[in-house]
């Protein structure tokens, strides 16, 4: 994995978890919402393994909130995402994304309802704050938006139930999907989320006080060396398997949510005011003129800093781009996503991929990776 | 100058100009509006001596822009910034703070006037596009705001303007400051300004096609050998010495003009509406409660990756925070830009830094470093 050597200031913030982080051996980053991500302690694969089997504890403080709070809020959470979010009990949190009024893709966060006039969008890498602060301002709403401090610690892999069970208790097994419960743990409020960015179960911790972050770690730290902890991170290789996308990555605010399948998290019909009704509308209607697809690459694994290699139909026509690329070793192959002309996207499709001068043949799979339709 | 290594992905974006800086030596990286951002070649202190006395080229495509184009387009402006955008005339520039609804600072871009109804933003790191889109959408404003392909590099230091009037010819000697022209460099339409983040002297040229990087930059470069010509970046040295300050570092939103001391950008009475009126008139009624000041640190050479140190007034009481700070070999001392309650604040003022646990005394300075008030 090829890197480049990033000088630190304070326009860059540092994580409550960053001590611990690199005195476990963080040896790559990335900046998320202005923020230190680790990637990776050794390798991709390594972690990769491990994640399948135990469990991990993650510095996502970069995973940044931003609330919006007051008697217009979810007037305001409706305006900005086509899901329904009058459906959304207090203690539960939707995967919604943002659209904008051509219905671009503004982010794709998970919304949690604190209370009726109180939300926290947990964000993707964008700048939702000013966004949403805009809107608010210009429509004159009665809300305060702001970023609170409040900074995710996740805890990931097969194991993760127990080692929660340990440190907080039995009745956090119960905690369902995307629904959370307030906790207090090392003497400091937080908020436990049945969520995280991999497909292998656990939970999200939303510390709510920055200077804690050293005694939240040291706790689940401590507790978890029966079961194996490791220092881990969203894992490149887990997230295309598991097939989460990456907001500016696989979809920006030059796609849609059709481009981007996520077309089952929209309630186009919702009574609510939303700013991009219009438009999706209208691009349901024509169909997208692109498909973010599953797409498998023969050969022997790839690399690349970027993998933002052109995708090729019949005669060399360029028909997309990889987004997204890993060597799964779970299928054994190069597996990708890809945003590809619609015309080039259904299932086994058979496309060619110029990954860096290596010409390859590609094939176009559906959501499990299989190369029949679902 | 400690880094950490960073992985690119595409949600961080190459610049027209990364082949050219790879091959040129570039070190160290930072991120700026998720680009990426050469900061060193060599080091700091070579770097900062050429550029005091020849000529270099910058990569600074991340100065992205935003583009605010239609009827409404100068009433959008005004609305979202403190200075008077009606005295733009078309070929200006103006360095105007942008400030919400509570005086606080979104960003302090250079505002481009290219027609009477088309502005372009060329704004510092934070996500300016999201928030006038925002303010745009839910004002009804018939405007489009954009984020073009446009990607500046920056052409700077005492032998830029000899440069220029070889490549361009002998009238942009006479471009005035902020102003620009357009040209055709490289077959390719350009915007040159006479603009950019040192006190040296020299331009800034707005490539409007990205895949012209190279070319532009090698006429650049053949032309500059015989002016000593080396790739280089904003320097941290030079900056703080010429008293330039970086959003994100030495305000953020959390700030606002006063305490930045950005008063003399303001044009508080106006005619146009703007959102920060009310806020601002209330702030500069009270005094800000904090100002950033220039500081000079006793002792020898300080170093460190985010340089956030506490000030401490009488009693060990925490009064402020260091922003930026440097080595200044002009003035062979440690100088910073800091944030400091405002009794703390006067030219004279003797206070002290703990700079990672070695205390120094350190004293306000004026905008000219000097020990007396202007």
């Amino acid at each position: 994995m090829s890197t480049l050597p990033m000088i630190l200031s304070r326009r860059l913030r540092p994580s409550p978890y960053e001590q611990r982080v690199i005195e476990n051996g963080a040896s790559a980053f990335t900046l998320y919402n202005k923020m230190t991500l680790p990637l990776i302690y050794d390798s991709y694969e390594t972690a990769y393994e491990h994640l399948c089997e135990h469990v991990q504890i993650w510095d996502v403080a970069c995973e940044r909130q931003v609330e919006i709070v007051g008697p217009d809020a979810l007037r305001l959470v409706e305006l900005i995402t086509p899901r329904d979010m009058s459906k959304c009990a207090v203690g539960q949190g939707k995967y919604a994304p943002l659209c904008d009024e051509n219905g671009g893709i503004i982010n794709d966060p998970i919304i949690l309802r604190l209370a009726v006039d109180r939300f926290w969008l947990s964000i993707a890498d964008s700048d939702v704050n000013l966004w949403v602060k805009g809107v608010a301002y210009g429509r004159g709403f009665d809300v305060k938006v702001f970023e609170p401090d409040v900074s995710p610690l996740a805890i990931q892999g097969p194991k993760a139930d127990d080692l929660m069970a340990d440190v907080v208790g039995e009745h956090t097994r119960d905690i369902r999907f995307f629904w959370f419960i307030d906790e207090t743990i090392a003497g400091t409020p937080v908020k436990i989320a049945r969520s995280g960015w991999s497909g292998k179960g656990g939970f999200e911790v939303y510390l709510q006080d920055g200077s804690k972050g050293n005694a939240l770690w040291d706790i689940f730290w401590e507790a978890g060396q029966k079961y194996n902890l490791r220092a881990g991170a969203p894992n490149l290789i887990e997230r295309v398997e598991t097939g989460l996308k990456s907001y500016g990555a696989d979809m920006t605010i030059d796609s849609n949510p059709f481009e981007a399948a996520l077309e089952k998290y929209l309630d186009l019909d919702k009574k609510a005011e939303y700013m991009s009704r219009d438009a999706l509308a209208r691009i349901k209607k024509n169909g997208p003129a692109r498909r973010l697809v599953n797409l498998v690459i023969d050969g022997g694994p790839l690399g690349s800093m970027r993998s933002d290699w052109a995708v090729r139909g019949e005669r060399d026509k360029n028909v997309g781009m990889v987004t997204s690329q890993a060597w799964s070793p779970r299928f054994e192959a190069n597996i990708a996503f890809a945003i590809i002309d619609s015309s080039y996207a259904d299932v086994g499709s058979v496309l060619s991929v110029n990954a860096d001068g290596d010409l390859r043949k590609a094939t176009v799979r559906n959501e499990k990776w299989q190369s029949a339709p679902a």
